[in-house]
């Protein structure tokens, strides 16, 4: 893995990372395909119509269902899914502490209940590591733990130390397993809830293990956007400035605008494609929500100022039409769309960073989003 | 409209069909496009992936939403859909007698209940084709009514006789329409349930008619495959040999075989596509459920034979993962698959009559049904 900085704009940053399966120009924003697919009909061809240069799945999901050792066998997740672009695995962490049940965490690991049908199911960050690793992934994410709010000093401080240890379990994993060929690297976490001082504490402990990027864990999770901010303006000046960082879960357009021009390099977010599967499309004027009986004569694009395909050959009317009709094109035509529209907003902030302008992009699209 | 036939083999004939919107090479399979999109989330692209010459869309589903009235603002179905290729719809008859409620049937037409809001709606032979005309089918259907089984000998006899006087407002209603563009061909559609005599006196009453081409409909409901191939068998000699003949609503593989051995020229059917959104897949080697836990580990395609981009791209295990995860694009590889395979059954089917070689074919194809 190889991460160049080619231009900054203040504390913005314009990047090239090199990961197996491709470049990745940053700041770039991950298309999530949890179970190997992009919800809503997307194949791999259709990722690419929409200009996505890195997919994100979940170790969590894959692991239960089908089961990494069937990825393997297919040739790793790339094979399987027919995305030959890069793939960044998160770790399971954050999914057993929001989807799992009945959590029972140790030292070694945590044990949970398996929400698809509730057989136990015990992981620890060596079998998150290898469980990434079968999958073929470009990037693996640490095995952390995501504290839920709001949570007491004490146990943030006891929870930040342990994610700590299991950093290094993983670090020394994926060396054994990467022993005979290094294609994945490995992004460590930082945690600390809302506790400035445990934050930056932690984000010092796990910079000191030199790894090949890092990420911002646990933002995102219901509190304000103004904590975020705060907790971003705290945090990033003591990130690695020659290192990829990442903020999970993140977010809308203008909490990635206001993210990347603190030095945020990598996004992603379940968003765009929630909402498109809800009719709630972005537009260059804000968003709307196709569903609504304004746009059943309405034939023109969804946005006239995009250049996607689905606004190239479908009007407002037809999608609504769809989606009012309970066809599943209706899905899949507008999760293109936003993945499309936030692909090419990361885009328009990259080309604003090389000519030094990203505050006027901030001003043009903050009343859209 | 123009339909020459270029080759036979035995009954069975090798034709072009020109619509205002293109050739059909016949023999051919219609591909279902309920209310104007195909199930599964198929875009117009993809149908054309697929091999589809010609869509089918329902004049039934499309009057009730959004309306004729949109579709027409739109520029016609052809533009609303995003589909350049021939559209053929038909004429609500079908589905005003299958899914509609509380029918009240007269000589100027049918009163029903909308199955999607229970408001009472009427139509006529004339509405029928006027909403068709607006839709702007290359092909619109006849307004007929499809008598349910079983039914006596009386009832069919006077509702033949009431179809054929609504045949004749329907072609004088396209004629006033057509007056000065000539762009939609009016089908007609015989009728008589299992009575030999009725079906053929009411095909020579419609073929008086001297329409661009004739249907046969009321089969495939639930009748044996016997029984259809001896209708068939008496019907076919009485069709005009210079018009298209459309079997409507059929069918499997083999039933298509048999159709064409006697000399049908068009088809349509669900079956491929609701088949492939249960996950059952046409193969060279028969149909099999991709479903079964024993595909899980199977990373061969769907069928080792074909050559359609689904199972260019993807194993039956990960087809599997997906239709196990719940994802939409399980139904949209499967749907895609299975078009494709029908489509390409026709082209089989088509060198077939060419080479004069049917009979193998035959041989070949009838296990895999």
């Amino acid at each position: 893995m190889n991460f160049t900085i080619n231009a900054t704009s203040g504390s913005a940053r314009r990047g090239t990372l090199t990961l197996p399966h491709g470049i990745v120009q940053t700041p770039a924003f991950m298309n999530v395909a949890t179970q190997a697919a992009i919800k809503g009909g997307l194949s791999a061809p259709d990722l690419e119509t929409v200009g996505c240069q890195i997919a994100l799945a979940n170790t969590y999901h894959l692991h239960l269902r089908p089961g990494e050792n069937i990825v393997r066998n297919a040739g790793g997740l790339h094979t399987f899914m027919n995305w030959q672009r890069p793939i960044l695995t998160d770790s399971g962490g954050f999914q057993i502490f929001s989807l799992a049940r009945l959590r029972k965490i140790s030292e070694s690991g945590v044990e949970f209940s398996s929400h698809i049908d509730g057989r136990r199911v015990f992981m620890s960050p060596e079998d998150s590591v290898r469980i990434q690793h079968a999958l073929g992934s470009d990037i693996a994410m640490a095995f952390d733990e995501c504290v839920g709010l709001p949570a007491t000093r004490d146990y943030v401080e006891d929870s930040c130390a342990r994610t700590f240890r299991w950093l290094e379990r993983c670090k020394m994993e994926l060396t054994r397993l990467d022993e005979h060929s290094e294609h994945t690297a490995l992004f460590g976490i930082n945690q600390g809830a809302t506790f400035p001082d445990l934050r930056l504490r932690h984000m010092e402990q796990i910079a000191s293990l030199d790894l090949p990027g890092y990420a911002i864990g646990g933002l995102a999770v219901g509190e304000s956007h103004a904590e975020m901010y705060a907790t971003l303006d705290a945090l990033l000046p003591a990130m690695p400035t020659d290192k990829p960082r990442y903020l999970m879960g993140v977010g809308t357009p203008s909490n990635i605008l206001e993210a990347v021009s603190r030095g945020v390099d990598l996004f992603d977010c379940v968003l765009p494609a929630r909402n498109g599967r809800h009719g709630k499309l972005y537009t260059s004027q804000g968003t709307l929500n196709i569903k609504n009986e304004r746009y059943s004569n309405d034939f023109t694009p969804i946005d006239p100022e995009c250049k996607c395909p689905v606004c190239r050959s479908h009007s407002r009317a037809y999608l609504r039409h769809l989606f009012k009709s309970g066809e599943v094109l209706a899905l899949r035509l507008s999760v293109m769309h936003n993945l499309w529209y936030f692909n090419h907003l990361m885009e328009e902030i990259r080309a604003a960073i090389e000519s030094d302008t990203l505050h006027k992009l901030t001003q043009r699209l903050y009343y859209t989003t």
